[in-house]
């Protein structure tokens, strides 16, 4: 019988943070696609748009006006998901139909007063400033709630309605599906083996090297063993670190290195603004130790084959399982294959 | 303080189905859209195209030639995503790094011979032919493999590239995710219970009502209690039924009934094809008694607020929790406030 080979032969592989394989399924991307075409962002933008929600001392649809900020802005959503008083639902043991109380807020983040530019586009001190607030929203809801899940959703292919760059921080009153999902699997994970999952899972891509895209002083970023989108990546300190508030100086300025050298290489992937969906996971404020956790950041950007064609996670994949078209090695190989300087500003 | 109130207040809710909570924000719809804009699939097509590679007597890209069917056509997809004889991938208890074989075949199935048609548009008897085909495929791969994944994905939105009416089948010598969730959580409640989760769920909604799409003498379509997606529907037989091939005469043809039913409410809804991607969960073929299992469909179409505007499971979702912008109970109304007759039926 033929050897097995991951690069020719469909096979499943298990994702240990949240308990869930993935159906990879290599030779697949050959097949033709006669399908949806993405509307590729490719233009440039002007650095202040009249109409823009978002730009530096404009208004918004709530009648607020937005200061002349220079770093960063944040301001409540105008059409929060979630309310600070929401009153309790009645308590329900029904398993059929059961309803939980939900308390939070949700804020939005420009990165930028620049409508021109995204994140591989801004400055180390500017992208130093983006980490920052991060941070400061973090230290901030996370005195009033367990979990602040900060991200950015980019690009129209990823529900993003406005391109000025900009991300979001939602706080929660209780832990999410995936936050509740990680934080299980990486307290087994410490209770049977006595380090925290990710710490070690990072030693281990460190010393192999294939799914490795970008390596700092301080960060690695790679297309995970367990990847479901095509060039997904997971970015993670080398030291162990629980949150995003508990960065030195050297690793927030080094953060910022390794963000832009990440978005710079998507952007050169299929030359165009790269769409994705990130965000940023840590431990919960919750009052307990959480030596089980590592801080980590999960960037899902949706392209397959070009700037116009992606992956549709639809039936099978709805229905059954996760399925991708190319190893994760494959998929570090192409974007290690690119520059680590955006393509605009190698063309100045 | 302010009594709790579902329409206006956020919150969550449980499905005991994967165990998983879903955040409904209800006030949330009433947010402006600025974002991408889907195509909607108004347009009548051909009855017979001739570069379509579903449709009959034409030729595939492979060189082959569809016959000239009248009723459904199956053949195995030229792109299949898993291999009936891929070798033994080597056994790995590494798990932070775990791989394991998978098998299976995918096969595409032409629900008419009409390029024009879809589902709502087909006849009863028509309809029922699909039905048979599902039940056919199963019966065939369950002998084989343990899991048989019948699904449609339809419109350009849910990644199908071809109007062709066509489903697939995909069997897998494994049980993925959603597979394994439903058959533990299932499980448990049978253990806990004495009966079947869904057919225990079924009872309740028939006599609430509330979330009530569609009933015919054998059928029930509801909005689930917890719906994900804006108009997700969950179809369950009023019996006590373990699989498709498992259904009497009279519950196949009342199924084309429900078929058709619910799927002219849902292009009626936005008068255009309503996306979605649907398929049956039934009892895995592994031998056991599963008397846990009750079969259903899902059916998850994307779109929120009209033919072009679509919910996007992104950041906040993708990072941390499933979010809905209206309720089950108002999304049901909606679906129960337009025709079961399709609105091209209605015209003629
Ligand atoms: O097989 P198709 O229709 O070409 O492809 C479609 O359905 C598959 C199964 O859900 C998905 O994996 C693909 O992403 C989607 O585009
Ligand atoms: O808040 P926005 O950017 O308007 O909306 C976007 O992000 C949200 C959070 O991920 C999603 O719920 C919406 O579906 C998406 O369109």
């Amino acid at each position: 019988m033929e050897k097995f080979n991951p690069v020719d032969h469909p096979h499943r592989r298990y994702n240990p943070l949240i308990d869930q394989w993935i159906l990879v399924s290599p030779h697949r991307a050959k097949r033709p696609w006669q399908g949806a075409q993405e509307t590729p962002a490719t233009n440039t933008l002007p650095a202040h748009d009249p109409d823009c929600f978002l730009c530096a001392g404009n208004t918004r649809i709530t009648g607020d006006k937005n200061p002349d900020y220079t770093g960063t802005y944040v301001f409540t959503n105008d059409f929060a998901a979630l309310m600070t008083d929401t009153p309790d639902a009645p308590a329900s043991d029904d398993i059929l139909m059961r309803c939980e109380s939900a308390r939070g807020t949700s804020r939005v983040i420009c990165f930028s007063p620049d409508h021109s530019k995204t994140l591989p586009e801004m400055s180390l001190n500017a992208l130093e400033i983006v980490v920052r607030t991060w941070q400061e929203q973090t230290a901030d809801l996370g005195q009033h709630y367990p979990w602040v899940q900060v991200f950015e959703n980019k690009g129209a292919a990823m529900g993003c309605s406005n391109p000025h760059p900009h991300g979001q921080v939602w706080a929660n009153s209780f832990l999410p599906n995936e936050a509740q999902r990680e934080d299980d699997n990486q307290r087994d994970y410490f209770a049977k083996n006595g380090s925290p999952m990710l710490v070690d899972y990072t030693a281990r891509e460190q010393k192999d090297g294939s799914r490795t895209v970008v390596e700092t002083e301080h960060w690695l970023a790679v297309v995970p063993w367990w990847a479901a989108w095509p060039f997904e990546t997971l970015l993670l300190p080398k030291a162990h670190i629980k949150r995003l508030t508990d960065l030195t100086d050297a690793q927030r300025k080094d953060l910022a290195l390794a963000i832009k050298q990440l978005t710079s290489r998507y952007d050169n992937l299929f030359q165009c603004s790269f769409p994705y969906s990130m965000g940023w996971h840590g431990a919960p404020f919750n009052g307990e130790a959480n030596d089980h956790w590592q801080l980590h950041a999960h960037f899902y950007p949706p392209l397959l084959r070009s700037a116009t064609v992606r992956k549709f996670m639809v039936g099978y994949e709805m229905l059954a399982e996760t399925q991708r078209d190319l190893t994760a090695e494959q998929a570090a190989e192409r974007l290690r294959s690119v520059s680590d300087v955006h393509f605009r500003e190698a063309q100045q």
